[in-house]
């Protein structure tokens, strides 16, 4: 169904066939196609929906679509929803709610739900715990694999999967986990013990949530259990809330290395002063920073007076500059982001940027001279001198480039920041005094 | 076990600890560990390895060190391997071993084995059909939910998943989808037909990699069927292989906005020539497109010539320009790829931008003011030449760092090349041209 034959159906008044159309969509779609109504005829069709599509419907809402049924639906409805949502989801809504709505589905919860709400809020921001729910399958290695599967089948429902149980002792400690497809291909007397995996890879719930992203990524798992201090298990996180975790870090890698500090709003919800106050702070220092450049233009006044003309090419060196540095700072980022660059590795890198360096900046060179020997009519020895010192600015900002987030790394400081932005400011020095170097060698200036 | 326990017990020949202690151990864990060895003591503890295990570690292994194994291993032995190795993994592995390997590998595959290996190399890179895998679990309608569970037991071993149950029909025409959840919760008698989801989001084997991890993130999906043109079933795709290809289409994104040509190649592994070539083609074009900024110096040489303390700004305002407009630009193809910014959205990124871009720049502005009058003693004309010139700058740079990424995408182009290098380009040109109408005015040059 599409926004047209919803509104076609609306208008008619059919609302059995409407309601049997919306029972056979998926729930992020129907989300999708509510939203695109106004607030109340939306809010009318959602009341439609059978209770249990209504809270999935719910949790794929955008924030302000959240906000507003919660504004609109009467009390006994917020508690229908409250009491069938993922933990995680409920926190997540909680934690980006005003106050009044926070204490509004409260206001629906046993106390000691209440409490749980209270701890998990303490979760660091961006940590294991914060991504968390509690809605798994619990096993004890006395079970058989058939009172297993009867446990499952009785309360499957209510958990976030069920392809993966966990297996705890008297005091929640995890002993073990068993997939349910193990359980479904075993004989039902075999018992939990004799089948489980007791080798289990998990977090802590202050285990930052990219190393948990990481561990998905390396061992394909479906979900992984989170245990608190005393290895009691907490919590566990499923792969689709992973997905979600990537695309974030990668955002704030972005950011980062386009000079902004990092903020996970999305850029059309996001207010303007917030976005500009991202922007300012690193602006600032590189413009600052950029003076320096400047003083050494100051600096060389002299030579630029005798032959006016070299003036003409500091963009364009100071742009090859940057551009050659970004790419290397790039990839040697990227790579340690997604660890297929190590610490080690510094000294692999920087030979090889070097060796790169000297095949581009030889080839960038001698086109820049005779383009500009021919074209530009400036002479042989202008000519010379530009393409050296291009030369010569490429193969620096390369190596510099590659090396610089390696750095970082070494010291414990994001990677990501030693990207294009930087790397061009430092480099539009570097290759300013190269050029100054060289001329008067050259133009004996 | 880290590498120096495995050094310890091989030197002292314990032989039963090591294989005890390895068969607890993931097996993507012992293929790393296995690779830090020598290849000859590595095969040595991997025939150790039961044949189920020994499988698993081969699909991780690196490229480099399978290819080394396959090398030494004889026939039987590789035979084994590739009678157990998922389709996907088997395709990945021929795709990239050299010829004399892969016919070593398609010698031990049946016919029908090889015609369909044929078929899948095929499909388009990057597409859904050379991502998929044919090992899923295939149920028939009029099956019950106790026939159903008895095939998994039978035959889930050996699927890639039995998560997510695919329901076709003679034609192998895809019917629904039941999941395992679903199977375990419904009562035995009950046929498949009747807890079937009929409504089954699925892709087409030439469908971009892309699009499939879209819908797996918009989703949450475990598994997604693939269907030919004639809509028969033809592979699923799994979660843990579209993290890979997240990763992927990442890096592509992440390479084409630092003006390289995307490469799938891991950096270490890549060849020297290989790295130079993405990145000479589009540092020539910048390095080209460059000289118009020079060709504007050389138009205003006069002004330069009578004020030369001008000169000394160019790099600032240059560099403030790149930066604000590629943070612009990384936005807004941040937001195009993760579907946040839709084409619709044009005039609301302009107008967004063009408001943050008055605050960044007045900001900027009055900063560069004060900084320059009282520490450069450059008169107050000129400070406020180069203050009005960086206000404008960023205003411009702003806005066309977030619009050009959106008639990129309505050109069909892919926004990500609207990135820093290119809007420095083009920023480079715009702001120096109103530096200098600015001077002339101010200056009265």
């Amino acid at each position: 169904m599409d926004e047209r034959r919803l509104e076609y159906l609306i208008q008619e008044k059919k609302y059995v066939t409407l309601k049997r159309e919306l029972e056979d969509m998926n729930e992020v779609d129907i989300a999708d196609l509510l939203e695109s109504l106004d607030i109340h005829t939306g809010l009318l069709i959602f009341r439609m929906l059978p209770k249990d599509m209504a809270v999935d419907v719910f949790s794929s809402f955008s924030l302000e679509q959240q906000r507003n049924v919660i504004r609109l639906i009467n009390d006994k409805e917020l508690k229908d929803i409250v009491d069938e949502l993922f933990f995680d989801d409920m926190i997540d809504i909680i934690e980006e709610m005003p106050a009044n709505i926070v204490k509004k589905i409260l206001l629906h919860s046993k106390e000691e739900e209440r409490n749980l709400v209270n701890q998990f809020l303490r979760y660091p921001p961006d940590s294991a715990g914060s991504i968390m729910t509690i809605e798994y399958v619990d096993l004890k290695k006395h079970m058989t694999v058939g009172a297993a599967l009867a446990h499952i089948k009785e309360t499957g429902l209510d958990k976030e999967t069920v392809y993966t149980c966990y297996v705890t002792d008297m005091n929640r400690k995890l002993e073990g986990i068993v997939s349910l497809r193990k359980l479904v291909i075993s004989n039902e007397e075999d018992t939990i013990e004799e089948i489980m995996d007791r080798d289990v890879i998990y977090v802590h719930t202050h285990d930052d949530q990219e190393t948990v992203a990481g561990i998905f990524k390396r061992y394909g798992f479906l979900a992984l259990p989170v245990v608190d201090k005393e290895d009691r298990l907490t919590g566990i996180i499923t792969v689709d809330d992973i997905m979600d975790v990537i695309d974030q870090e990668t955002t704030e890698d972005f950011q980062k290395m386009a000079a902004m500090s990092p903020s996970e709003e999305r850029y059309l919800d996001a207010s303007v002063f917030n976005l500009a106050k991202h922007r300012i702070t690193w602006l600032l220092v590189l413009m600052i920073s950029a003076t320096f450049t400047g003083g050494i233009i100051r600096k060389y006044e002299e030579v630029l007076h005798t032959v006016i003309v070299l003036n003409a090419f500091i963009p364009m060196l100071m742009d090859t500059g940057g551009n050659s540095g970004s790419q290397s700072s790039t990839l040697v980022i990227r790579g340690l982001a997604l660890g297929e660059i190590d610490l080690k590795d510094a000294t692999k890198v920087i030979w090889k940027e070097f060796r790169i360096s000297i095949v581009v900046g030889i080839t960038l060179g001698i086109v820049n001279f005779f383009r500009i020997y021919l074209f530009d009519n400036v002479g042989v020895f202008v000519s010379l001198t530009v393409s050296i010192t291009l030369f010569v600015t490429v193969v620096m900002s390369k190596v510099v480039g590659g090396v610089l987030p390696i750095i970082a790394k070494k010291m414990k400081i994001d990677p990501a920041i030693m990207a294009g932005p930087l790397i061009t400011t430092i480099v539009d020095a570097l290759s300013l005094m190269v050029y100054f170097a060289i001329a008067s060698r050259i133009l004996h200036i």
